[in-house]
């Protein structure tokens, strides 16, 4: 399974990856590699796939993997184009191409709306080679229980590959582990899953690719958070025994594929490519726990976003508090120190306190800090105002020229310096619009958009705890929240205590939950009536935001299509 | 056809329109008076409809207008919530509610996103009152010739009632006009379209409802962009006529329709709700031509925008510009001029007739000027920055600080009094990155955004011919076009002349053709790669720019989805 890290667009460097990983998978004596899902030219490629010369490029990308392909078998993900284009698998054995399948079940919902572009297909063939049926199939088709997985299955497949560009979010590692078991115990096969891996915009791509026997067990796992070449021999005299010995095979299940499914017998090859070699040692990667899963996700979403996009270092504006903490040490992680660039930026309303955080951040992360004062910028817009604004009491409008003048110094520094601006807003912010939009809301990516204030925290933490020291000053995470706007000013002002605004949010944003549903679950009305309020009211400002990594089922950008304007509360 | 403005999720006052209209109609003796698509929850609801309290509500606000319906026929768009969702029309006859119909075809390209949410339909009824057959559609479904229309005509509809919500886009009346008499001739049978009109985001629905008799011959037609109830005699018993004199109908196309289609014959009254009155007068409304049409479209979306979303008054960046100055003659038309503020800002760079021409224009559409110096906070800023730029060359970094800092000052002109900025940049800037993103970019609404430089030039010349005076003065029109911030800076230095980048633009965003395939339109190679590529590289302050109301059949935003991560080029 060739757990490679694509990038949309990039037809000579995914090709280049693929048939790297063909050359050493051939030197292994491997029969079969896998590639994730639409390889070729990255995922998910949404509108280029209007444009009929990307079209014509992947289907040109795909032929010099073909050449490529002498004396192994090849399954790789890549545009099909007849009379409408197709999410499709190629099969590839021997220098040749053998057939292709077109993926059955497009997703089109959350972040995904594949029924924009494809059409789907309706045959589940199983391929022969060297007497073992092996059937192919694309992400969504597996997770489907009498989809065509269980129809190839039926049908005389023993190996079933699934190849696929299945995106991360924070749970969904275990469950996706415990649906392809599931698949491969139901129907006595060897399931093996390649997932993509990497960042593509606001998604994550986790890798951490499976191979199942036909008993469900876990045979081998790729990195996750990682490129990776996962070998394993497959027993597939044991499928044979399994299947002679009990019929495990789900009755109901069975029939139901039977009858949907058109799933034609193709012979592909009498004999496999099988070189007599050792057996592979079984390999498994490690998985990380919640926090640690979560931090990978961002770390490698942030490079990739950065790396691909051509930049080759970041700035980030360090106030002191534990966001922009948290943002530059995943920046660190992501890129060497030597590529983060710090900047503090003090008012009259910062405190002693942020100030000695951002410089002990800065030497303990080991960036450089620049430090400039907004103080005498912030004057001249009072002075110019002060006419216009005669006769009222100070506001939002004078809290947000402050952090407007820090978003108009950190765009200066990336357009003089050609630096990346990286936001350093939580989700807890961006739900209840308590950002300011051209302020600190301004940058290019947008690290922790999609993290809770309180997992910032725990992230904070495990960092902290895998660092071996207070890589992020305790004083920082110890002190009240506040974005220093104003005298004396705390979150709390303005927001609920973060343990009760978080798990409001996620009843409301992430699981769609009524307000009377959500005052059931023992949370007090008025609050949670204000809270979503704010979340209805602040539509216009995420619609501006920059994209950050997804890292919970539901994030805010391509996952939740809301209305600017819309009446509708509750 | 009840012509109504809906607002999303406004469902008290959305059912108050539609009980009010059904009053009116009534009072006028109608038989069967019709709403747009989704009338009841507004369209297009998006995620909202992933919320089940939103659905309920609907359901409730579908009851309300059964009940307001004793003595007449309506059809009404809703959500239906069975088993799953579905885009709807309930059929409510004399204070029952006779059947629903779900929509067949569910349109996913585009700004659509219908089966990201809804379950297609399969069955398409007749309905039965006092005789005559009556086929209810919606939207999508009539777009197709061998559709549900054509069925329900075959199955002995002489009426076809099709609501809708079809936005507009420059030149899509004429077609939709054209479509629906194709479709009302070749099934031999009256068509009644019922449009939506009104701004919701990005989008505009013209209204323009129409009816077209058996031939295909207009009978009436509402107005564009605004509201109306169309009442119009039908003449069922000349549909009987031609049916029998003249087999028009099309036989492949009605035997397509009849293999495909579920077409049970529902009985709904044995009697129509028909009372005696004299015949109901005809009336079409006037179409105005292409920038007339544009320009009634940019009014209305602009106008609903800031009006639904709860906004008074809006702010607007006067530099003396054709760009800033449309917008300004817009939102006075939007909002009337005691509800448009304009802000000079100038600098050392801006010329003496651009000042000038920023008085002339606030003198000549009856707005407020203010006047703020961005000099002295400008010099302010260039002080800070002094010790970081040691060393470099001015650049857009300098330049860019001076729009940031006219859009702070217009945020903060917002946040102390209320008031939505509109942006002022055009289609031919978005498309290039030619605009400052957090500077001229930051707003609340992008008025033009979807215009290209060289339709704004017609829009100005179009509203001061209907002015009969230079309501926008012709020192703003014939200047050469610049941003004012390096001395002498005129566009074309960064881009092509408009007159070649225009139509560049046109074939390469709105008509996804490639690079080749422009140069083969005879434009120069280099100046095609060099457009190309500013447009692809300026995906991410796209994604960070304000909705805008679109006009072409291909806009940024929902329209056109490309990943910001993309290497592809061509």
């Amino acid at each position: 399974m060739g757990q490679i890290n694509t990038t949309v667009g990039d037809f000579a460097g995914n090709v280049a990856k693929v048939v790297e990983v063909i050359g050493r998978a051939k030197a292994l004596g491997v029969d079969l590699v896998t590639f994730p899902e639409l390889a070729i030219c990255g995922y998910p490629p949404e509108d280029l796939l209007l444009k009929p010369q990307f079209i014509g490029e992947n289907v040109k990308g795909l032929h010099r993997v073909v050449e490529e392909s002498h004396g192994i078998g090849v399954v790789v993900g890549f545009v099909d184009a007849a009379e409408d284009i197709y999410n499709a698998a190629a099969i590839i054995h021997d220098g040749e191409l053998a057939d292709v399948y077109h993926k059955v079940f497009l997703p089109n919902y959350g972040v995904f709306d594949e029924d924009r572009y494809f059409r789907a297909g309706s045959e589940c063939p199983v391929y022969v080679i060297g007497g073992i049926g092996i059937g192919v199939n694309i992400c969504e088709d597996i997770w489907y229980e009498a989809g065509p997985a269980t129809a190839q299955a039926y049908a005389g497949a023993e190996v079933i590959v699934n190849i696929s560009a299945s995106p991360y979010h924070l749970g969904r590692s275990d469950f996706r582990q415990r649906m392809l078991a599931t698949r491969a115990a139901d129907n006595v096969a060897i399931v093996l899953h390649t997932n993509l891996v990497g960042g593509q915009d606001e998604l994550v791509f986790d890798g951490n690719s499976m191979a199942f026997d036909q008993l469900g067990r876990l045979l081998a796992r790729g990195k996750h958070f990682d490129e990776d070449l996962v070998v394993v021999d497959l027993d597939v005299e044991a499928v044979f025994r399994s299947r002679l010995r009990d019929s495990r095979l789900r009755k109901e299940t069975l029939l139901l594929g039977h009858k949907e499914w058109n799933t034609p017998r193709k012979e592909v090859s009498q004999t496999g490519n099988t070189v007599s070699r050792p057996p592979l040692p079984q390999r498994r990667a490690e998985v990380r726990d919640g926090p640690g899963e979560v931090y990978e996700a961002l770390v490698l979403g942030t490079r990739d976003y950065i790396r691909k996009n051509g930049f080759g270092k970041v700035v980030i504006g360090l106030s002191g508090g534990i966001d922009s903490s948290l943002v530059a040490a995943i920046a660190v992680d992501a890129l060497g120190p030597s590529n983060v660039v710090g900047v503090s930026m003090p008012s009259r309303y910062s405190s002693a306190g942020s100030r000695s955080d951002a410089e002990l951040l800065a030497k303990s992360l080991g960036v450089e800090l620049m430090t400039v004062s907004i103080e005498q910028v912030y004057q001249s817009y009072l002075d110019v105002v002060a006419g216009p604004f005669a006769g009222t009491e100070p506001n939002v409008a004078e809290e947000n020229i402050q952090a407007r003048i820090r978003g108009n110094l950190l765009m200066a520094l990336s357009n003089k310096f050609g630096w990346l601006v990286l936001t350093t807003g939580n989700k807890s912010e961006m739900a209840t619009g308590y950002a300011t939009l051209y302020g600190d809301m301004a940058g290019g990516f947008a690290v922790i958009k999609d993290v809770t204030k309180t997992m910032v925290y725990r992230l904070a933490e495990y960092r902290n705890a895998t660092a071996g020291r207070e890589l992020i000053p305790s004083s920082v995470i110890a002190k009240p929240p506040s974005a220093e706007l104003r005298p004396d000013q705390v979150d709390t002002d303005s927001l609920p205590a973060y343990e009760v605004l978080d798990p409001v949010l996620v009843a409301y944003v992430e699981e769609d939950r009524s307000v009377e549903q959500i005052v059931a679950m023992g949370f007090d009305e008025s609050v949670v009536r204000r809270v979503a309020h704010l979340v209805d009211r602040s539509e216009y400002k995420r619609r501006q935001a920059p994209p950050g990594v997804k890292i919970t089922p539901k994030a805010f950008g391509r996952d939740r299509r809301l209305p600017i304007t819309n009446r509708f509360e509750g």
